[in-house]
């Protein structure tokens, strides 16, 4: 049977071999400290996961309108009222995930053989969704003393003729830097009459120093936002988020979205109108103070170790560090990690090329303690590395 | 902002103007029947629900494997198992419904530029999964004589060198015919060694006369399956589907799910284990007896008001009728029996091209009482349209 083609572009994540061995290592007796998961640890909160049981007490099971069952879209726009920010009910479509938004924009977005602009490392999956529907992603290499993150020079240099427009992240994956408000406004400006802008925020409300700002909207309006519940509103398995688009937007999306979705998960939706009630709000904020201590502790144990982050994350749980100082390259660095001392992370390479050999991202989706023995036995492994 | 040439393409669906009108006329105080809705009107039966709550109550709420969970695929494989159909756990894929299971296998078989053979009518999304990836669906006219559902003869005529294969249903959407086991031998007999055969079975177990077999896996143990537990099973909401993939898809479509995917919703996953239950099968089972008797009297009914239906479906929820009797194209004869006789069902021009404006397709999702009240105002409409 003859595949398509794109799929011989699809790279297998790297990770996901360590995964493998690390289940290995678990069966074998051996405790495994998990810093690779892009996934919070917590459990869904309790006001969320009992919206869901009264939502199946109650029967509502069925299909929903395909952009989303009206109070969820409300409240929404309620979340983006309490930033300052007006957002229409109307411009807010629930997807399956954030991964059923990229699917929906990149299929609304891009024809075959257009290009949309990324960012290199950034999130991998990008270059699929744009491989799905028949365009191609062009990675822009983002650097340490731009916090990892385009600028709007190198973003029009890089602006050939048959790019359609930019996908970027704030916070970013695998970095958990924030686009520098100047720069994003450079960037708005820019972009603006020539293109779409889509900024990937799953990762908005994890953010563990003052932002210069809460959304895109704030500075651009006509931006598109990609959002989850999965992150900051801790429900990963629920698979819902949603994207903000233009209202010139509206009508294709709801035709695309009734076509290829029918409607988003119906429970997880009743569930998520609660966590944006006051009970689950406080406990997302608790938990995200929980990880700023994480955050810090990981960050000052990695660099005591010698492993240089060079730009400290604003957000995410994520930190990527330059472990070239062990003398190995980071997949090596990563592979016997895991099997020499049981400490799971994520090579460069599953996250782009440029300076990918050099560096890995740690997840502070562990508590504290965990760290702390990730931290040691980290210090054990540096020891053995280096020397050689 | 400049949009994806395919969604010029994408017609809304006139069934959704038929529904606003519906809730315009139920909000002014009139009982509408509803017999153009294509979900079960029963809700998920009580072990599959408790089995939500209960997933719910012990948080498993985290992602899963891209696959889906083992015992959900082991369940899955156990199923064609008790109809004699051997199927490895390993080639089964859980999916985001069918949905999102069209979209896995439209991405992993179609290039830019090539394309699938699809019935006339049809499924109408089959289309834009097609066209999302840059692939087009080409549609083959299928006639009464043939039970609406394509030939060999037919299908070998329209494989041009573009064509990569084909995607049919048994039972199909809207004729809720089957395509006859002799048919169907020469139809994966022909396609073997020139492209793939995609099956869809969403509506497998929705059948009212003895079937002449369960799956096409009997007879094409290649072919590729496409199933839903939203129709059968009863959990449209939930989001959750699967397919059966040949071995040599199987690492293909695995890093695609990886990707675009992440996982399917985590608590539809446990609730669906219990659908395969010794009580949620006896519910599923006692449900397709009342659909068959709906069947039956909504058959008899129309015939009796000259509404023919030229092949009477082997299965799904649909009886497909000419309404050209009326004096009226099937649309005008949708909207007219929607605003003057308040009973909903769907014009042929949802489905495709073939016969369209004398073709209306009849749901029987309502039960019996609600069906005798649509017989009666059709009875009624009948006699005011043939006036002129």
């Amino acid at each position: 049977m003859k595949m398509a083609d794109r799929l011989s572009r699809i790279q297998p994540f790297r990770v996901m071999e360590l995964l493998a061995r690390a289940a290995e290592h678990e069966a074998a007796g051996h405790k495994v400290v998990h810093l690779e998961v892009g996934e919070p640890d917590f459990d869904t909160c309790e006001p969320v996961s009992a919206a869901g049981i009264a939502a199946l007490q109650r029967g509502a099971t069925k299909y929903t309108p395909a952009l989303g069952i009206p109070e969820l879209r409300e409240a929404i726009g309620g979340y983006y009222e309490q930033r300052d920010v007006q957002v229409d009910p109307s411009r807010i479509v629930v997807t399956a995930g954030a991964s059923g938004g990229l699917l929906l924009l990149a299929s609304a977005l891009l024809n075959p053989g257009e290009k949309v602009l990324v960012t290199d490392p950034g999130y991998p999956c990008n270059e699929v969704f744009a491989a799905a529907v028949g365009a191609e992603a062009q990675k822009v290499p983002v650097l340490a003393e731009n916090r990892y993150q385009p600028t709007w020079a190198q973003l029009d240099e890089a602006w050939g003729e048959s790019v359609r427009g930019a996908l970027l992240a704030s916070p970013a994956n695998p970095t958990g830097t924030l686009v520098p408000r100047e720069e994003l406004e450079r960037i708005c400006k820019g972009i603006e009459g020539r293109g779409f802008l889509i900024m990937d925020e799953i990762y908005q409300g994890l953010v563990y120093n003052q932002a210069e700002y809460d959304t895109v909207l704030e500075i651009d309006p006509g931006a598109i936002v990609l959002q989850s519940f999965s992150k900051y509103f801790g429900m990963t398995g629920w698979r819902l988020g949603w994207v903000v688009v233009p209202d010139a937007l509206v009508d294709g999306v709801t035709r695309l979205a009734q076509n290829l979705f029918i409607s988003p998960p119906t429970v997880a939706q009743h569930a998520a109108v609660a966590a944006f009630s006051p009970a689950a709000m406080a406990e997302n904020e608790s938990r995200r103070v929980k990880f700023a201590q994480r955050h810090q502790r990981l960050l000052h144990g990695l660099e005591s170790l010698g492993l240089e982050v060079p730009v400290c994350s604003d957000g995410a749980f994520y930190l990527y560090a330059d472990v070239s100082s062990s003398g190995l390259d980071s997949m090596t660095f990563c592979t016997r990690l895991l099997d020499e001392f049981h400490v799971a992370c994520t090579p460069g390479c599953d996250f782009g090329d440029h300076q990918a050999e050099r560096m890995a991202r740690f997840s502070f989706t562990a508590d504290l303690s965990e760290i702390e023995l990730a931290l040691e036995r980290i210090a054990q492994a540096m020891d053995v590395f280096r020397q050689g």
